[in-house]
């Protein structure tokens, strides 16, 4: 047995699983010779009894690939095996069955048979056959030794009555061969599948004082303000961009001006002042006592509070004074302000991990902690990449232990393996390329690698849009772009999330970039929510909620399939839990189908694998659209049109056992 | 860093080499933040000194994918570990070739610059600077210092001397990460490349005694005979099928027929008789003495013998009596013969290793050692796929501990893992798929595939013919098909084999399967040499042998590039040794076309990847064909026209520095 996965260096980083996630268990299993042989997965929960043992199926033709899916149902550190054996029954079945019809050594394959049974009903030792189960294999041994009958029908009476599956449920396993036993980490089902909502906190409610034309901050308690909304579109994490004191040393204006004007706020990512640093609160959003209040009102409301986490100062921050060594120092004796040559960010001190690496680490330790300690549940970190990654290894191990229900989202858009090795060194999320894989083959390409190999490590979060990214296809599609990305990441992978103004179709970039002009890190956005959903975007998002909600099969990863479809401005993608594995016992399938041409009508044939669904393919099938309601006959073969905006998209739910 | 190749379950199975081959180490490496950095391939010798260190290059694109290609020189047990390290010389070269050009802190730059070159000529511990290069890195500090001098005028002086080159040679190290050290097992040259020769000995000087009208066996003495003929081709093993009593039992006749006839001298591979088992010889074939005569007389020519190792028995095998317990009995207590349901072989009794594996493996070890006492130096192993891995594991590391020299060839047709597996648990080579890839696609995917990944464990061995294979194309391509695979035999692997009779173009198959008529398995089958090479194969045989031993490039696996045609005909493929890796200094490229049409003459072009083989693609070169001893003038686009039979492929090598 080789290839056990999902095993990461050897088991240095262990494989992930949520409660209740479906997740496959693989190897290369074989043996010599032509004698049968079988496969188990073996799930161990953390006090060691063993939680489940399920028979891996050969999958691919002549590879030896065998799989199980299978599931953990409580949060800890698990480990799981392969285990293979030579199966004696299986190998009799398959002889028997050819000698016996062809008259060779038929009666010798009877005895050679009983010869089975009885080892199989004396067993003792692992999972031991029981009383009722022992009289079956009993039974058998006299019909295969009723030598008034002929072998032929002695052997076709012991193979349509009850003891082949006495034989499943109570294997003889032979020569027992066990692979290691590999680390599995299993997280709360938030890990996986959430809907997040970001917002800049001094936005909502900030005005300008009509007396001295000067800009008002919003507050916490006006942010607060926006909570049932937000919960009320069904969104499970608010999360809030930084809400420490900001410094003012080569504060940025508006629109990433150099020199900020009198009364620009500056930006959040700036962190520090003589106000204080990442364990404090910019005194314009308010007080503990009024972050308090917003956490307490979002968890009336259902919902979690994240907060962002950027590991870098402002050269007003107190750490600056307090703990040079915590930051790099150039030949003349000054910080190292941030730079990509030769653009230089002098309104940042990057942190410095090298010279002091416990003491940063405890400090920031004891930042998360006072976070912590005021109800925040999950944080958004910014740029991990940039910091090393024993660094995070170290303090996301420790904070596992203390905290395992706090989660980490990993905000690193850089190259594959540092965003996959982020994730093996503990981080719960992490944002994707998603938002800039917008054509079909692309979507197609993109859906099928977030949901394989890598998804035990590194779970997917999918952003239309954030506060930094602004799409070209987002700046030019309109309204229908916001509907057809909003789809495809509530429905693409099981965690997706909205900027704050998606719902407005904020829409405009600032000249040669891919952001927002008048992006609200330099500047206070209030928006104006009560003209209503006018691009019916938000009625949306709330919908796609809701289907989440109610549809479990979309809070899975690794049950994504693509079906084929022959227009290329329409993508189609299924998410499906077998009953097995549902904590209702019905199957669960959601068959999605977008047009992404944001302008056009888009109309052609979706060709659906039914079969990979468990579904017939010989009989059409009720099929429901959740967002509109309308009730279809689909087969395997259908006809969609879809026209663009709020009707870009079919999601389709099935009844079917 | 992670993804260090080659290494297989955490190195459980060393990775292999041969002495001299060169072979890829590969990483995944990367970092935090902007800084750059380095990755180096570090092979340790059997007793722990370091015997090279290769900095890796980055392959691909923005994947973080390093390789570097090296080479062991010894055999025995190595290691190999990647490193990899913070380069502040190569970030600082990287900034201050931005900044300083841009009028950015060009004071501060140079004096950034000389603090670095002050840590390189300081620096003690590894790899130290010698005497001169501290004199280098002093004068160099000098020159960013010198305040009379523009910096930008500095930083050029710097780059343009002799600093740079002194800081690669004794890079300042930070930072550093080891990955673990992973096994390496470095064998002789010949378990990587080699030209095998079969034949029964028994066939060669076989005649009917005109007296009493029956056959007359060949002898050990009579197969010498053919020695020299063998040599003459450039042969380097000359392997012996099974040597041992035959038995009487079940014994099968002429094509493979269930009865034998009166004189019918049986299959070799139904080994043992009341004259012996495996550790005796045939007395009709002679003596240990005439063997040891054998075996000396190949050794005189320059051949090394290998003996068929058919791990198997005739009911009239010794074992049978003496040691039951090696064999599976039935349930009516009779000794089980080989099945394949509904097929039976009753002339074979499988070995069961499951009731006595220690008695059972302590015995072949005796057998073994007879052989090797007496001069054999490679087996070639019958199925070894249907014996239990743990035996061959066990089997062959006792063997190397004690006779690191003996190679082992596996004969599993089988599913890759078994394969592949097998060679991890330490065959040397393995017979391939190669009989059964005949189309253009076909050898393209497989020649890259057996030189791939797999490499460090898998060599392959390819053979056009078998005594058990001859396929429809060696039955149909007339003299063509012959003269075809074996230049793609030859020089498509490092190792490769004929099977005696391949020279007179024997290609009648027993109706309905792809083995010979008349198979020597089941009789005497005497050739006559003296009609001379009418078909001018043994020719060709012999210059290809010449060819591989004239160019160490072909004797390389890990080397093989695919060239494309506008010709489905027409398959083209080079080896390619760097000069930095060849023992006389020098470039070797080998450019092979096959016409795979063994009926007509193809012609087409041919486009080179010259860069890949280190070759100008600006200008004409000479290639010599060695097969013709021709010359011409070829480019990257070369129109190639090629007959079928003698005339069949270009052999091109070039001189190129």
């Amino acid at each position: 047995m080789v290839d056990v996965q999902p095993v990461s260096e050897a088991g240095r980083f262990p494989a992930k699983s949520t409660v209740g996630e479906v997740f496959p268990v693989r190897a290369t299993v074989f043996r010599e010779g032509h004698d049968a042989y079988a496969a188990e997965a073996v799930l161990v929960r953390p006090d060691g009894t063993e939680a489940s043992r399920v028979r891996m199926q050969e999958v691919g033709i002549g590879l030896d690939h065998y799989e199980a899916m299978v599931q953990a149902d409580t949060v800890g550190e698990w480990t799981f095996r392969v285990e293979s054996w030579s199966d004696p029954w299986g190998t009799w079945v398959h002889d028997a069955g050819i000698k016996i019809p062809a008259g060779i050594d038929t009666a010798l394959m009877c005895a050679e048979g009983a010869v089975v049974l009885e080892r199989a009903a004396g067993r003792r030792g692992m999972d031991p056959p029981d009383r009722d189960a022992r009289a079956v294999l009993r039974a058998g041994i006299r019909t295969l030794a009723d030598d008034d009958v002929a072998p032929t029908d002695r052997f076709r009476a012991l193979m349509s009555g009850p003891v082949p599956a006495v034989m499943v449920r109570y294997p003889l396993r032979d020569r027992r061969t066990l692979s290691p036993d590999y680390p599995l980490r299993v997280e709360r089902p938030l890990a996986l599948a959430g809907a997040w909502y970001e917002m800049f906190p001094r936005s909502a409610g900030a005005h300008v004082d009509p007396k001295t034309g000067q800009w008002v901050s919003g507050t916490l308690r006006t942010a607060a303000e926006e909570l049932p909304r937000i919960a009320g579109m069904g969104f499970d994490i608010v999360y809030l961009t930084p809400v420490h004191p900001i410094g003012t040393t080569f504060r940025k204006g508006r629109n990433n001006t150099l020199e900020a004007k009198p009364g620009d706020p500056g930006s959040p990512y700036a962190i520090g002042s003589p106000d204080g640093g990442h364990d404090a609160i910019e005194p314009s959003l308010g007080t503990f006592e009024d972050f308090d209040y917003f956490v307490a009102r979002a968890r009336e409301l259902g919902l979690e509070v994240a907060l962002d986490l950027a590991l870098q100062c402002s050269p007003d921050h107190p750490w600056v004074k307090d703990h040079p060594q915590w930051f790099a120092h150039r030949a003349d004796g000054t910080i190292a302000y941030a730079e990509n040559p030769p653009k230089k960010y002098q309104d940042i001190y990057p942190l410095y991990f090298d010279a002091d690496p416990k003491g940063l680490r405890s400090e920031i330790r004891r930042v998360l902690d006072v976070w912590i300690s005021h109800g925040v549940t999950a944080f958004r970190v910014d740029n991990p990449h940039t910091k090393p990654l024993p660094f995070w290894q170290k303090l996301l191990a420790d904070l596992h232990t203390d905290h395992p229900d706090v989660l980490f989202l990993s905000e690193a858009f850089t190259r594959p393996a540092m965003m996959l090795t982020l994730a093996k060194c503990g981080f719960h999320q992490s944002y994707t390329y998603f938002s800039w894989r917008n054509t079909k083959h692309e979507l197609y390409e993109y859906l099928t690698t977030v949901g394989s190999d890598q998804a035990a490590w590194m779970r997917p979060s999918f952003w239309p849009t954030t506060h930094d990214i602004l799409t070209p296809y987002m700046q030019h599609g309109g309204v229908g772009a916001f509907a057809v990305r909003a789809v495809l990441a509530a429905l693409g992978a099981p965690t997706w999330g909205i900027y704050s103004g998606y719902e407005l179709v904020e829409n405009v970039p600032r000249p040669g970039f891919e952001e927002q002009i008048d992006n609200e890190k330099y500047e206070f956005r209030p928006r104006d929510w009560s003209e209503g959903d006018k691009f019916g975007i938000a009625l949306l998002l709330g919908r796609l909620n809701q289907i989440r909600r109610a549809h479990p099969a979309l809070r899975q990863l690794r049950n994504v399939r693509m079906h084929s479809t022959d227009n290329d401005h329409l993508v189609c993608f299924s998410r499906h839990l077998a009953p097995e594995h549902s904590a209702t016992g019905m199957r669960d399938v959601v068959i999605t189908v977008v047009n992404i041409d944001p302008w056009n009508t888009q109309e052609g044939w979706v060709h659906l694998d039914l079969q990979s669904l468990g579904l017939p393919v010989d009989r059409g099938l009720t099929v429901i659209d959740e967002l509109t309601g309308d009730s279809h006959e689909w087969w395997t073969d259908n006809f969609v049109r879809l026209a663009p905006e709020s009707t870009c998209a079919h999601v389709m739910t099935v009844s079917a056992p």
